[in-house]
């Protein structure tokens, strides 16, 4: 069993040595609760209601920052992955809104947020990478940063590339809906992993920045799509789940979710192979 | 404004004149209501649970049957178009899954649902044509039928070819959803209306068929993925919408839903041109 722990944080924007403190902190905290899987919000080292790109670049930071060296030696206390956002100094000097994959070992990989909300496209560049699948001892994790998630695309994708765990650092903008409706995020969270029968994990933010208030929508769901945790008094939602579950699709003695694809008739998205 | 109705019954296993009546029926208190989309079951002239090919085959009809004509006829007083599973024979002697869109002048298009569910399996072939989007004076009108509404690469493709509304005749078979959540269907139902932003209307059977229950899942979702009606005591829903509003799919000042894919990233589907 994979244990995995979201812990939905409120950065202070622009305040690298704060953020830097309470993410290594919540990290220690969370492998202490025994997680395998740590996942942080969306640029938890910078916040996010930026004013001009000069502020945005005064917390970018490079994939050899030290800061990454910290969540390492926190993470290696229990031989943990971290999951968590970044605002990402390039070595082309263009900010990028990234999630950095971490072990005992270091950065394994960056993902560079592909889709961009708003006025993140004032401050950052979209990557130009397809979200990667990491194989762990934990299970295989792919990696979306918040609105990459309301591509449908982007979960399907994934789950062809053969991820059990899809894990989700975002910060969700509160938003109307109806009262007894989980937030539309949710649901859509929710669809992807029942259509995929993979788990996802989304770690959102709280606080209000600036006047924008966050949904705090955190949320773990299991491979059939429904809520299995939300967050506890101090931002933590944890969960077991098996990773192997995610691997079998079958949904009925006739049916299986990915194998009954038509991709003749939708296009070559769906000719990806399965992993 | 379109009004749309769905109307969910219970048709009788293999009674193809029974179904007849009840089908037309629907279609003439849903005309008298003023509305100009009439959706109904997935398989309403036939039922569904059949033991045998041959029982399937009994109540199977051509897209040429008078039956349509009957409904041709009811749609005609109100200049309605309307939506209903049958069970087709087709000319190739094999059975369908067959969706027909029907207005005044008659059968306006047949559409052969192409991902079958379990034991369907057994009796039917799946089509191999992709789903339609049929221009009326109500709204361009994309249709699928039951399982095929969770491939979100279907609703995707619907929407990019320029559907203001999906229109999807279902037969749910009940399944066990936690309390207090919508069922499984619906979840889907409402994450696809709303990164497409397209107005979906789902019309679930009631009844019990040789044992087997329904989920009597019934529903009509907004373009923003908000239900906005389930059925009243006789099994009707309906609402009003603006065709127009599914067309807009801008999200914020620099964000729209189809336009923000990134297809490069994962593949033809997306390539698709937006109608």
């Amino acid at each position: 069993m994979t244990r995995i722990l979201c812990r939905q944080l409120a950065p202070r924007v622009a305040d690298l040595p704060a953020n830097r403190e309470m993410s290594t902190r919540a990290i220690r905290d969370a492998v202490k609760s025994g997680a395998d899987i740590v996942v942080l919000p969306e640029l938890v080292t910078s916040g996010y209601v930026f004013t001009s790109a000069e502020e945005a670049t005064s917390v970018a930071i490079g994939a050899d920052d030290p800061l990454f060296k910290e969540w390492a030696a926190e993470a290696a206390k229990g031989a943990a992955v971290v999951v968590a956002g970044f605002c990402e100094l390039g070595s082309d000097d263009l900010l990028y809104d990234s999630a950095a994959i971490v072990d005992g070992s270091g950065v394994l990989t960056i993902y560079r947020k592909t889709h961009l909300w708003d006025s993140e496209k004032r401050f950052f560049t979209a990557g130009t990478e397809a979200p990667p699948v990491i194989d762990t001892h934990a299970g295989r994790i792919g990696v979306l940063v918040c609105y990459d998630l309301e591509f449908p695309e982007m979960t399907r994708l994934l789950a062809l590339r053969g991820a059990d765990v899809i894990v989700v650092p975002a910060n969700w903008p509160l938003v109307d809906h109806p009262l007894g409706e989980r937030p539309p995020e949710v649901i859509i969270a929710m669809a992807a992993a029942r259509t995929n029968r993979v788990f996802i994990a989304c770690c959102d933010r709280t606080g209000t920045e600036r006047g924008q208030e966050w949904t705090a929508g955190t949320v773990l769901i299991n491979e059939s799509g429904w809520v299995v945790a939300l967050p506890a008094e101090d931002g933590s939602a944890m969960a077991e789940f098996d990773p192997t579950r995610s691997r079998n699709k079958k949904l009925s003695a006739f049916n299986d979710a990915l194998e009954d694809r038509r991709p003749e008739l939708y296009g070559d998205l769906s000719r990806e192979k399965i992993a």
